[in-house]
């Protein structure tokens, strides 16, 4: 009880890609719970000047060679001795990459792995769907030196292609002439985007599928687009951007001179000034061309995926399965959360819940909200006991949960913050509030309340809940274990009754029975 | 790295006052960290009714053997063996005190040791003194029953007395009678409890000491005055209650009838509406008798003092000797931060922030700040890699650092804030600001950041900094391990210099020498 699980493995997953060179490292007890604990990323443009003959300049590959060089040092101050470096399509690409990969082993001992187009893919889908749940859908991870799109399906990877239009690339070969775009430039470089989507035959998306952006440029629209509209909620990943609001960002980026663009647009990174219009478009014809309505971003992506195959050595695919149920459990052991108070009032909660549908109206959203508030909302006692409503609040908000939507950790982060006490209130609610929301987390939070003072001796004294009677009056029956007292935590429960009676509009008695 | 120490203890401590039960949970590492989990309060009101002839009612009793049945309840469900239990001036002046034990140990199994008067003082100043660092003054703690006042020299106890001046017998004695207060009770009261203070001649404080106050009463002072305040910092522990400010609170409380005051005073606790003018005369006629001109509040008292005993349990005298130390390190331990790392970061800002002391002029305060930020800088990492900054200031605000003000805190936070990035505003500063802060922020923050890539290999491979020059050209010389390469180190901490420059106004060049 409160000790958190050890993450007692450790992995440095290093990514050279064409623009930036990442190293991320994970702690982890496979297949149980896992942190990211650092990242470090250089900006190293790998194929930047790339030449005629298809061979990387010597400077970019001394960058690329000293940030490798970085990486190594940290992973060996840091005692962790399971690397895994990998290098997608600039070296893939590249006609002296015997010559580069010669050159990281010289410099650093380590033995890069080049992933084929097919592989980058298959990683970048792999990071979404243990990042976001996607079940059935599009992957698209706009890059560097390339762009890898892939299909999706049940949670599936079934096919994935790499196609050159990375945004460095794309610049380099049409945008790199001066500060402002001319429209013929322009053309050219969508008409090439175009003619290489139109390659990709499958890539069409079904009514009910998902277009997930991954990758650098994805992350820098959303954060561009996160700040234009003043958006509530920190995280990126799950974050929505629609087609119109993605043609009025690419508009606005096309207005502005590469140099002002970081200042007129708060989130754009300044070293991606340059290069985020080619990305932009990509995205943008990649939309239409699957006629999807809006692009999700992912923050996990091919790093992620490489991770998952140490976190989960021994599957033919190591996908999450129940990914929802997986990101509530991990983030519940990072914190040594007491899984029997947890378990025992999620199930007090989840029976009023069940007892009281007709009443309410919600279903299975809800119902999974409710089930995450209550296995987690005592979490935030590892920061401080008093206030631990606010922290599990907090902590929720800022770690993510991964299979959950927005507006959903956003409900349970408030469940959270109200199991104890309080009025609820919308201006807590950390993203777009929708029609109801008020009524969803005052109905919510009063069962989870209930059900909190229900175990307050943590004994797991009540065994069964029973709601009786009708209209304005109803009656709830707490059985306990056979030979307990449950008399301290009825008058508890009973003493906290006023959100349930006020959100369901009935008077509550509490008794045995 | 990143494992926090494991606190494999656990005390359950019961405190049984005229008032409240509570019961106190913390889990432990001896001698190196603690955290409290859990405290359960029931208002028991154990000397409500209080006969003539000094006995307890049965129905008191009553409760309070319920209150101390759930707590057992509690602990044994925890699986906490060692339990504390202590009874205080309610139980050691009743009449039939050999029943109430019996019926306790009856009941639970517990056999409560009732702490004489001093033992009571003794206990509360220990809490004090490692909760807030007291070196010399005064500790008054206003409870239900009884209120004791020691005397601190050095951080160490060296006498205290009870007295009956508790909030709940003051209010029976004098208050009882309509919802109105009348002058002439008011009167009465304030005499009697002026001849108590009068017979301790020692209750006098020493221009550079400092009045503390503990218990229910202090702290829903303190949560009053926070509130009409909008004060910016949410711990109690060190809030400072001036003298004109409570007086100003005693007028309010003595114009509103009872069931008025806890919405019209946001922070009183409704179950204190009644006995809250009683409490709070006692503390306002305590200042002047001591000459204080404000009141320190401690989050910390009786019951961290019983439990201090549990955590450093070889010492003659459990006082933990550098309280902001321990607290630092406290908090570090608990999130498993890095110690290598940190301390480097840690000597490598102190050797900056020494060397440039005729720039700055600031001292031991400001050093003091600068160390616990170097400490902590890292520790929000637990919640996510990505704002770990921000996180980080989030549990230092939120967890708080006995032996800090609040105000040094706030400055603590805000280096930790912008340890990697940023330019400081002063609207991130949790406490109100005094002349100079933003300065001070920017100042140190810039010699953090350095020391933060300066060893962004986290290698350690910095070993001495030596600044060089004057006016507006300084050089700043980082003298790598022998053979180590640190020209990395170097450019990322000369591209993350321009807080640095301009917060001291320069041009700074980092070189290797």
């Amino acid at each position: 009880m409160h000790t958190p699980l050890a993450l007692s493995r450790r992995v440095g997953i290093i990514d050279l890609g064409s623009n930036s060179a990442r190293l991320m490292i994970a702690h982890y007890a496979p297949g149980q719970a896992y942190r990211i604990t650092d990242e470090l990323s250089r900006r190293v443009r790998l194929s930047e000047g790339l030449a005629a003959d298809g061979r990387l300049r010597t400077v970019a590959i001394l960058r690329a060679v000293q940030a490798v060089r970085l990486f190594k040092l940290f992973c060996d101050a840091h005692g962790i001795k399971r690397i895994v470096p990998v290098a997608t399509a600039a070296v893939r690409d590249a006609a002296n990459r015997a010559d580069v990969l010669r050159q990281l082993r010289a410099a650093t001992g380590l033995r890069f792995r080049v992933l084929t187009g097919r592989e980058e893919a298959y990683y970048g889908a792999l990071g979404v769907v243990n990042g976001l749940g996607l079940s059935s859908g599009l992957v698209m991870d706009v890059g560097g030196g390339s762009a890898e799109f892939s299909r999706v399906e049940r949670g599936r990877f079934r096919r994935g292609e790499t196609t050159p239009l990375g945004a460095v690339r794309l610049t380099e070969m049409f945008l790199n002439n001066g500060d402002h775009v001319r429209p013929a430039a322009l053309r050219r470089l969508t008409d090439y985007v175009d003619e290489a989507l139109d390659r990709l035959a499958w890539l069409r998306l079904a009514p009910v599928e998902t277009l997930v952006g991954v990758g650098g440029t994805a992350r820098a629209l959303a954060r561009m687009d996160r700040e234009a509209r003043h958006y509530p909620f920190g995280l990126l990943n799950g974050y929505e951007l629609t087609r119109q609001r993605l043609a009025a960002l690419v508009e606005r980026i096309i207005e502005l001179p590469v140099a002002e663009r970081p200042k007129q647009l708060p989130g754009l990174p300044s070293d991606r000034a340059d290069i985020i219009l080619a990305g932009a478009l990509v995205v943008q014809r990649a939309l239409h061309r699957a006629r999807a309505s809006a692009l999700v971003v992912s923050g996990h992506g091919l790093r992620e995926g490489l991770f998952f195959e140490a976190f989960l050595p021994h599957s033919t695919s190591p996908v999450i399965r129940d990914l929802r149920t997986f990101s509530v459990l991990n983030l519940g052991r990072l914190y040594g959360y007491e899984a029997a108070h947890a378990e025992h009032v999620t199930r007090l909660a989840l029976s009023l819940f069940d007892q009281l549908t007709e009443r309410h109206g919600y279903a299975a959203e809800e119902r999974a909200c409710l089930w995450a508030a209550g296995q987690l909302h005592d979490i935030g006692t590892v920061i401080d006991y008093y206030d631990h409503h606010k922290h599990s609040a907090y902590i929720i908000l800022n770690a993510g949960l991964p299979g959950y939507s927005h507006h959903e950790t956003a409900l349970i982060a408030m469940l959270c913050l109200y199991h104890r006490k309080g009025q609820p209130v919308l201006a807590e609610l950390r993203a777009p509030p929708r029609p109801g929301d008020l009524d969803r987390v005052r109905r919510l939070a009063a069962l989870l309340r209930l059900a909190e003072y229900l175990d307050r001796s943590r004994a797991q004294t009540i065994t069964r809940l029973r709601l009786e009677g009708s209209g304005k009056r109803l009656r709830l029956l707490a059985r306990p274990r056979p030979g307990a007292d449950a008399r301290v935590e009825i008058w508890e429960a009973q003493r906290s009754a006023d959100l349930f009676q006020s959100a369901y509009n009935c008077q509550l008695v509490i008794e045995p029975g």
